[in-house]
């Protein structure tokens, strides 16, 4: 068995559910490479050994630019803050590194497209973060619709909202401004319940007509000099329309109080419709129209080994898998396609996909009017 | 006590739901008059004389224009076919009666107006029935609202989808001809939506941009010969723009496959959010930004006697109100109104509100933008 | 077609549902003969006048004597307090009056079983309210079991709970003492579960092994006067054991803290199971062994016009029926079994062995041991 | 930092959730010694060196008594099948090592009893895995009711029913006989529950009255050599009588189908109730008899930071915990109870509890009558 090694940058929220994950994934799934946790960058030395011991890399480094140029590195992980993906992708790639990025993986479209192409110059391979849809009961979704178990899909209904922001005497943090964070929910959130319209699907959007709205205008800043505004959409709203003439929705916020991991969809197909909240991340309902009518009904199918990767965790259904365990999944599809198993998805060329959806939805709302998505 | 006659036109699902709900509102509340079943028209003499004695009437007719014109008829109640709304609510305002109808008020705006124009020219009263906003679980919602429990309102999102079309095996009907049905879902159902979407909100829909699709796009006609184009709408989309800034949309289908009664919203404010399901009609869910983070959450209150004319049915929470229940408190709406001791609400000019939301929708969706409404 | 007059006694909580559903019952559905509201009796003239109005009754009286021997009453509906039930149906009987009685029949069974006797004797016919079992998506609970499409029955588990008496500050009331209740939430609302129990199993309970407990031991009584104990139980549980082998339990409680309407059941099969809350009333949730593994889960089924009574309400799936419609659908029983068109069910003999049981349970909380029960 | 040294004999289901566990709890949570997989065994060396690859661990060994007389393994944990949990805890104890076994602790009281003296005796530290009482949400309501925030608690309910035993066709496996299992769901189940149920209330059973039933009294051999009895239980039920009077009941299932993971308790108090669904294991329902009535409910609170344990594994709420993170929590209590930081709990002592419970239970089924539990 070969050895992947992993630089990892960023030990934040994510930096840490990707360590979690590198450390699990060999035990739960038979692969064909072992994740080394080999190296580990933070903003100084200090934090860096700190966080190499707790997170179980064996070096660390205090300078990021370090990590990329490391030979013994193989993977570039980038947990860093969003601003910089491109920076640090950029240099990886230049490294010859294959790049792994959480999502979003640019501030804006042309950024995204920059790091495309200098990806597929350097014939590095990528892969963005996109976890939930490495959820099982997610993947049972796709699986369903792709089988035509609900006939032939005719409405898409999404959304991601949280409320992390609902609170106005919450302080500014790089969410809320546009140098730091790009666009707001739509960006932060909004990306997941984008990616999800086409995967889910298998069709692609090609006209938008959107609609944002900044709630809470100011806020002050967390160093307590005062207030200032806020610079980017706190929720937004979209009309899609797909080829094939599919039509749908999405809605994004993080001012919605009381959701707190509210990416749900709806997908409803000519003979019967799929429904999902992943607040209740290991159950899908499933309606179709068979049997005598007054014994149909939506039914909750709960997670289980019959469904994609969750044998590998448990054997009984119905146990649960946890937010990390999409982590855990994609590291597996990580290593199977660094190693060529199975295509990296989404690389950095699909994963642009999410930056252009999101400024022709920022463009479609400056307009008032519809944006038509260029081919793909 | 006063008497209200009540001449019935109409005896299908409608007519039926009215006839039960006259007969049991005085028992229910505590009326200002009491509401006389007095005449009942149906298509021929011999199913009205049959119906009148089924539906509690003490006179019928087959003729209702006899009924209109009857002397001791104070109100005309209309229940038939959408498409003879129009006539036989102007022949009844001839007539100098009060006229209690239906939703939707109309097959298209303009009627709505020349409808609106006649009953306030006669000084004639009148009720449009929407019955949604009637059950104490979403007169609960409103109370809520209205009090600032959830802080400022800022999104509404609504649907109102149903299946009772999603075979495509199912031959036209009245609800697939323009001439019968005018809009499509969006007029059958999406009238209500919209229609809650103002009332729970209190605010005044500005702009919309809407999007229409006819997914099945022809059917059998019932007799046998041959198949026809759909002519209108089996789904339909919306974002709405409402004064003071709120946005939210709505979406409404008539092919939802899996939703019977899926009229469902989610109101969120600077404060909390309250969530509802018609399908789970004495429950409301409330969120509030209130005590200790970590005992947060959605809380489930099931319609009491603490709500809005719930206790009139039943001294004790959680019992449950049933469809036919929304229909009784309408009739104590009306009858109240009749009699003056409160609004009458949706009278004609705030019904016709909705036929003129409709319109707007469906012009966006033709000419591909948005739509700005004038003032009310 | 004939009509049944009806001498209704008691206007509270019930009587009223009772008056609801007398007036409105006609008009759902198809009867064979007209029940019409007669005479009705309260405690003095002058309530009973006032009642009589509100309630749409022709006559009224303050002395429930004169009801029952009236002339022109057919059958003495009552719905006075429990403690009066024994009286008032032994002078209706003795008056040659058919007899609509609310639960419970009794304060004991040695009561209970001399008004069986006593009707028998006089060839009248009776029918007690369990007004749960008229509940269409229970009714379709008793045909799925029925039909065997959830195999052979092998658990059955259900509640009653709810929390009018869970504040310890409310004073006594009839519920609370021997005399005027007899059992305590065992009578109120253990009564309601175990006749669920057998009626939808179609099994026969044979043995029972009880355990009773009162929570708040004394409360002020209602006048100021001081504490009292509390002279019945605040909850009970019960093992339970059926002819055939199947095997199940009960629990019922008046200080459950949340439940409102708290009547729940879980019946298991050998292929499959249901589950039902009263709190959702018009939805059942069924579990089938069938299909693909994957595929599998508990279905809701939303109450419809292809379960029992629904259609005769609405025409439309999901829509809802409330607490009032299960009166409705009761008095059409009471009407149809009055005719000879079905059996009345519960009758008093078959009423009685809830009191029986509810003996039994309260026998074997008494000697710590399990109690049989002799045949029916 | 020191290590522990961990030796795994068994890698079925169980095992593996060990492993999966012990690898990632290092990087989840701040250790005070770090777990190393030192030692695997299985039943031959083939699979035990494949296993160890596949597992994580340095070495391997076909004789689980090497790896309990290694000198470099610290802490023996057991994941082989129940039967031989006693041979293998004795020989581990006797070779003075620190004992991690799986539940259920023994097959019976008196091996359970001998098990603990053996521990006792020799001074090694022990925990048995009762996983669910580690889930956050569960702990929250330990806490909740610790705090008094339901007041004092007056009921306790509980099942743990699954359906893993339902078809009738599944031929017999270690767990329907007498020999390879002891108790049949309430052994491998209703453990589970027992446990939790003193867990949560913080009281201690004090008697018990219990019923068992085998539904399916026969199955085929695996190796298709015909059909033969199955010698426990398949379902059981008890009523409970805890000290201080608190009264409630437990039942569990193997063949209750549709249940995959129906661990599920209410917990009522003099003021609220808490209720739970291990199948959306990550909400815990609340009831509190505070504020305006109108106002109240049960509130979903989503396990989030603010509840225990959960911020290590992800620092935003409602994002879900999965079965195997509550193996990393209680690998977690594992290392900190064997550095002193913690009490181990359950320890054999406590985890022997249930085991007597059971037996108790067993008795009473087969004395018909409620059993005594001696003071602990």
């Amino acid at each position: 068995m070969t050895s992947l090694h992993i630089g990892l940058i960023g030990t934040g929220y994510m930096g840490k559910a990707h360590a979690i994950a590198l450390h699990a994934a060999p035990r739960v799934f038979d692969l064909p490479a072992t994740p080394v946790c080999e190296l580990l960058a933070e903003v100084d030395e200090t934090l860096a050994v700190r966080k190499a011991s707790e997170l179980g890399f064996a070096r660390a480094t205090g300078n990021w630019h370090e990590l990329v140029a490391d030979s013994r590195v193989d993977v570039v992980d980038i947990c860093a803050p969003n601003f910089l993906h491109k920076e640090m992708a950029l240099a990886a790639i230049a490294a010859g590194k294959h790049v792994y990025l959480e999502k979003p993986m640019a501030l804006n479209d042309a950024d995204a497209a920059e790091m495309v192409a200098a990806a597929e110059r350097a014939g590095v391979k990528t892969l963005v973060g996109f976890n939930y849809v490495r959820n099982p009961a997610t993947q049972l979704a796709r699986e369903i619709i792709a089988n035509g178990e609900i006939g032939e899909v005719i409405h898409f209904r999404g959304r991601h909202n949280e409320d992390y922001l609902a609170d106005p005497a919450k302080p500014h943090d790089w969410h809320t401004f546009r140098e730091t964070a790009g666009a707001g929910a739509l960006g932060d959130l909004g990306s997941h319940i984008l990616h999800m319209a086409e995967y889910l699907t298998g069709r692609t959007i090609k006209r938008v007509c959107g609609q944002l709205q900044t709630v809470i205008t100011e806020r002050s800043l967390a160093n307590g000099s005062g207030m200032r505004p806020v610079e980017n959409d706190d929720h937004a709203q979209a009309l899609l329309h797909f080829d094939n003439g599919l039509i749908g929705s999405i809605e994004t916020s993080r001012v919605a109080s009381g959701r707190k991991m509210g990416l749900a969809y709806t997908v409803t197909g000519t003979k019967g419709a799929i429904t999902f909240d992943q607040e209740r991340m290991s159950e899908l309902k499933l309606y179709q129209q068979e049997g005598p009518s007054g014994r149909r009904g939506f039914r909750t199918l709960l997670a289980g080994p019959d469904h994609p990767d969750y044998a590998a965790f448990c054997p009984a259904a119905g146990h649960g898998l946890g937010y990390n365990d999409q982590k855990i999944i994609e590291i597996r599809d990580l290593i199977e396609g660094l190693t060529g198993r199975r295509p990296l998805s989404p690389d950095f060329r699909q994963a642009r996909r999410i930056n252009t959806l999101i400024e022709a939805i920022e463009r479609s709302h400056h307009d008032g009017n519809w944006v038509e998505l260029a081919d793909a």
